[in-house]
């Protein structure tokens, strides 16, 4: 970009021919005043900008003249705590970095919707794009980005998606059914799931492919199903707990990722349960570290590199040619069999 | 940052009086020219941009009255594989978010200097600060950087660190004799070392700390050292084979990280030995999930959090009036002793 032509003339006309001076008008205060408020600079009271943002939304501005954006691509987290981040990072890199952008991460610290500050400091950035992570951001933010012409797609969305915003994710219902066949296909007849919040449609989705492998696979009783677990290993031993102290526990888990799975082995361990013999589990994710887990764990492979570069071919495209991408990329998993599932021990069964 | 002020102005005079203009005049270009370069633009030929480079470093000019950076703090990995980088990221993420800054990540793809395309792009970006992580700028580079007024600070330095670039790491001398006093207090005498490679000054660091011990302990025979491995799984495995199948294999490994550790374990299981019973293993980081290893490890950790955060407040100081930091920030390490570690067999001495 060049710096000199970054002016607020640049954003003076937007779609439908509505200018910031209209906008300004509208609002009672100044074309600049308006300007700092689309630019995410500071000095504009709250209550103002409040207002102002009301306006330029209702309005049908666009900013579209304007100068190029910053060459990064912006990815928000709830929280940088897993090698499940580094690899979707590490996928939205190598495609930033072949089209000359920087990669910006910022992490919400668990929460699902981004601050106010979040939104403020991201439009003084003014990124080529936003990549949300599991995070739901508010109509209002949302807004906010589009209006500024910053596009948007989500990655494992949670909650209702918005209709209009692109998302990326796994086939997760289908890693669920290969789970659930997996382990139906060696003998299992008494299955359980440690389950993820429900607010993660991925979560959601997954343990219902498993139940749909169960019913097709005419199982006596369906999958016990754990409460809603968090992400982490100690979700995992927490709820592997619970399950192997029913009368008559399951001979196979499977959970809703890999740092569950290794909750469900300390679980077993503490038991004096070994795995594959006494127990079965089947993870999620294939983490790079699972194959070197004692046993190396089963699971369900999700290509999270491709999906966080294909997120960033979504907000690249526009502006290399590419034509528009469908409103949701799924892309596919595979079943990764190790040495944590076996057969059911007869007197197991 | 208001881009009304980013101009070909703002840069026009530095340290010494020496002018834009006075570098066009030397180079025999225009001043616009002049200025594309120090911002990181295109549209310069490259023999009249490496002229021009050259130029600005001999005239001693510095960029001191530009408009702010951009509130950015980058950070240059050579590979982004392992949740070592994670670790670092989260640190630097928790003091940049405080300060409403955002992150940015570039990796070189395993190459030890990052390239001129990698460097012309940052100079482009204008960040508030640069670390770079077991990454070796050339002279050129940190010369484009000091030039350009963006600081630069080295985590894990490798090679000769420039004696004006400050540096942060762990206390890894220290962490190698701990892991030595560690399996000598507990009775080995016959110990190796899986050494990492020497131009990390930090792997070297820590063998040198290990064999320290191992010579305050009076062992017979200094630690037999394995030619130096890749810091990853593979190269445990492989290293620990060669090891292990010594007429009198060691009964105790320390391993330049966590990573090699786990191939020690994969090494250990093929040929049947048990861990810890046949075999102590220390492994260097503490990763988050290697306390959920089969054994848990016995490791020294590391803070990479904090490394990452002290880093990043030595790029922010300057700006938030904190007195200047010194050149090298060297944080603690501990033994966190898990289950990895046993005195070692009677008939195995």
């Amino acid at each position: 970009m060049t710096a000199e032509n970054n002016g607020a003339r640049s954003e003076a006309r937007g779609r439908r021919d509505v200018t910031v001076a209209d906008i300004a008008r509208r609002a009672g205060v100044s074309a600049p005043t308006v300007s700092k408020v689309i630019n995410g600079h500071s000095g504009v009271a709250l209550d103002t900008r409040v207002r102002i943002e009301k306006i330029i939304e209702e309005s049908g501005y666009r900013r579209i003249d304007a100068s190029p954006p910053i060459a990064i691509l912006e990815i928000v987290f709830q929280a940088l705590d897993s090698l499940w981040a580094l690899e979707i990072i590490r996928g939205v890199e190598a495609v930033a970095r072949d089209h000359g952008l920087a990669v910006a991460i910022t992490e919400t610290r668990g929460r699902l919707t981004p601050g106010n500050a979040w939104i403020e400091q991201l439009l003084q950035r003014r990124p080529t794009g936003v990549i949300a992570v599991s995070s739901e951001l508010s109509g209002r933010q949302q807004s906010q980005l589009s209006t500024r012409g910053i596009p948007l797609v989500t990655l494992d969305p949670t909650g209702e998606p918005a209709h209009d915003t692109p998302s990326v994710g796994a086939a997760n219902w289908n890693g669920g059914l290969l789970a659930g066949r997996h382990l139906t296909s060696l003998g299992h007849r008494r299955l359980a799931m440690i389950t993820g919040p429900d607010r993660y449609l991925c979560c959601r989705a997954r343990r219902d492919g498993f139940v749909a492998a169960a019913d097709a696979a005419g199982l006596p009783e369906p999958p016990v199903l754990s409460p809603a677990a968090p992400l982490y290993v100690e979700g995992g031993i927490a709820a592997a707990d619970a399950l192997l102290s029913a009368p008559t526990p399951p001979t196979a888990i499977f959970t809703a990722n890999d740092l569950q799975a290794l909750g469900v082995y300390a679980a077993a361990q503490r038991r004096g349960l070994r795995i594959p013999d006494d127990l079965s589990v089947v993870g999620f994710d294939d983490l790079p570290f699972v194959r070197w887990s004692n046993p190396p764990l089963t699971t369900i492979r999700q290509p999270l590199t491709d999906m966080g570069a294909a997120a960033a071919h979504i907000l690249i495209g526009p502006s290399t040619g590419t034509p528009p991408s469908p409103i949701r990329v799924e892309l596919p998993v595979a079943l990764v069999a190790r040495a944590s599932t076996a057969p059911p021990h007869r007197h197991g069964q």
